[in-house]
């Protein structure tokens, strides 16, 4: 099903300490009052079927709709006066492009977003929203994923205009902010024994590892991504990054190519075991949110939840399970497409 | 657009006492552990749209996806052990339905459950799952709403197994424990100027201005129903009892054919201003709060939010409003046509 392959690439293992739980914590004083302190939400449902005390931080209602928006917002903080006043630039399959556009217009930073023509529609239209409050210069510019590659066309741009490039994981200030999401959520419920977290480039992962391993030692760190893009699994499990070249997953928010310079350390030395979800297991869990939950998740956002679910049972009763639900930018009309995914779905 | 038309019932106001703050205090304790506390979202975007700052109390995160296992809870609660016994009935659209199933699984009470053969299919099916934990003989009985009175086969099946009738709204017990919600919102969100309440058979609306007038007087409560079912706007204008057969809505859980003998006349003495909104209106906001807010409610659980924005503007800036979202129960398959209608909606 994989098609990760190796890369020659060799990672430096020291950057796995470049982001700590200082920075996280610093992190979180800043997004006090701007991010959401997010709801943890509890089914009774979901508790029989996983056989666990299952406990759902929700960055899907998180501003901008994913955790996306501390990270950013951390980010564009950090910069110094003339590089806030040029302007940044990201790219990004969607929700990364919110939380730089809707930090950009709180912190008033003109930004510049590259986005793929064929991100979601909702997404597309939200982040346009945030960049007309933005200061002038602020835009979207489209490419083509099949014939481009966004870090090129991001490169460019920003040298031209002088922009600084937001990566959409690969960054400290990225990661701190988003490791601020787990750091509520141990605060919120001690004592968890687990916590599953998706996995696209691993800055969400990098990041809830670190707040976790720092907080509560005893908790094991999951991460989760989707089957065709299982890259960071292949990279954890053998200590040789992989990639994979635009993997076919509904998870549009873990086509990542590969974990990074700083996330690949990061995740190979905090997280403690590494798994992958098929699309049919998102499609199924993604409609168990709307119709059982009533909450909004997208497939990506899903991952910690399948994943979960995908090792569910063998004496797991009374132990607690934390899971980062983390995006909720879906587009509607793929709902029958996911009950068609889904009904392939194991149960 | 209107049918309700006056009925010649004579109500008796000094029902409006019936139901003391005291009472939903105590259905409060009792529903302490049991209930959820649910969460209050915010949105800027929603401000921006409304002109106020407005508090949504998401009973469509509720247990059973509704405030409707608040009172059903509660007035199961209240029953002498005898009548836990033997067991209850109740008739209902959807929501109560599966309010009464879930506490009576909850207490070990028998339940049968009449519903309409046309009640929503999540909301069929996750009563007939409840129903199953309850004491054995617990069953969901079908009729024709377009040719059987659902309240002629409740009584008739009460009549013959001993059963207790939990009638959906016009019941103390009940109405205590929907003001619960409202209790909640005023504890956690102090001061607020107003609050939407939907209004189907006025269960939620009497036990919400209830609990308001007592711990936040000067906050003005606004019921809001359907256009086609508006037969509480007009015996509220007028003081005479209106009542509509069968209103065509969307909003299924406001299809009650007129206030009871206690939400009469509570509505009419506690709460400052009644309103209706069009299936189109409904539709828009059921959308929003899927698409922006990242919610599930159905059209029903949104009346609330439409009257607000039916009324929104006009030196309402600085404003805190409440809101209750009432249900989450929605049939994902409905989105579509919740599109075309909302297509019809003024902005």
């Amino acid at each position: 099903m994989t098609t990760a392959t190796p890369t020659d690439i060799t990672p430096d293992l020291s950057l796995a300490g470049a982001v700590t739980i200082d920075d996280i914590r610093a992190a979180s004083a800043r997004l006090e009052g701007v991010a959401k302190r997010t709801p943890v939400l509890t089914s009774r449902r979901l508790d029989e079927l996983i056989g666990a005390s299952v406990f759902l931080k929700c960055e899907n209602l998180q501003r901008v709709g994913a955790f996306k928006f501390r990270g950013a917002y951390n980010a564009l903080s950090l910069l110094d006066d003339e590089a806030r006043h040029t302007g940044v630039i990201a790219y990004s399959s969607g929700n990364h492009a919110q939380g730089v556009a809707c930090a950009a217009a709180q912190l008033g930073v003109p930004a510049v977003i590259v986005m793929p023509a064929n991100a979601p529609r909702v997404k597309r239209q939200a982040t346009e929203g945030y960049l007309e409050r933005a200061p002038a210069g602020s835009e979207v510019v489209e490419y083509d994923p099949k014939t481009q590659v966004r870090e090129e066309i991001g490169a460019q741009i920003a040298d031209k205009r002088g922009l600084t490039i937001i990566p959409p994981y690969d960054h400290p200030g990225v990661i701190a902010g988003q490791g601020t999401a787990a750091l509520e959520l141990h605060e919120e419920i001690p004592d968890l024994d687990e916590l599953h977290v998706c996995c696209g480039g691993g800055g969400l992962l990098s990041g809830s590892a670190i707040a976790t391993k720092a907080t509560q030692p005893g908790c094991r760190v999951i991460g989760v991504e989707p089957e065709a893009g299982d890259d960071a699994t292949k990279s954890f499990q053998t200590g040789v990054l992989h990639e994979v070249s635009n993997p076919d997953t509904i998870a549009d928010g873990a086509r990542t190519p590969r974990l990074g310079r700083y996330t690949f350390p990061m995740v190979r030395t905090h997280v403690d075991e590494m798994l992958s979800v098929s699309d049919a297991e998102l499609a199924r869990w993604a409609l168990f949110c709307m119709e059982r939950l009533r909450i909004v998740v997208e497939p990506t956002g899903v991952l910690g939840l399948a994943g979960l679910a995908r090792r569910a049972g063998g004496g797991r009763a009374g132990r607690r399970v934390g899971v980062i639900l983390t995006g909720g930018n879906l587009d509607l009309s793929m709902i029958p497409a996911l009950r068609t995914l889904a009904a392939g779905s194991p149960t």
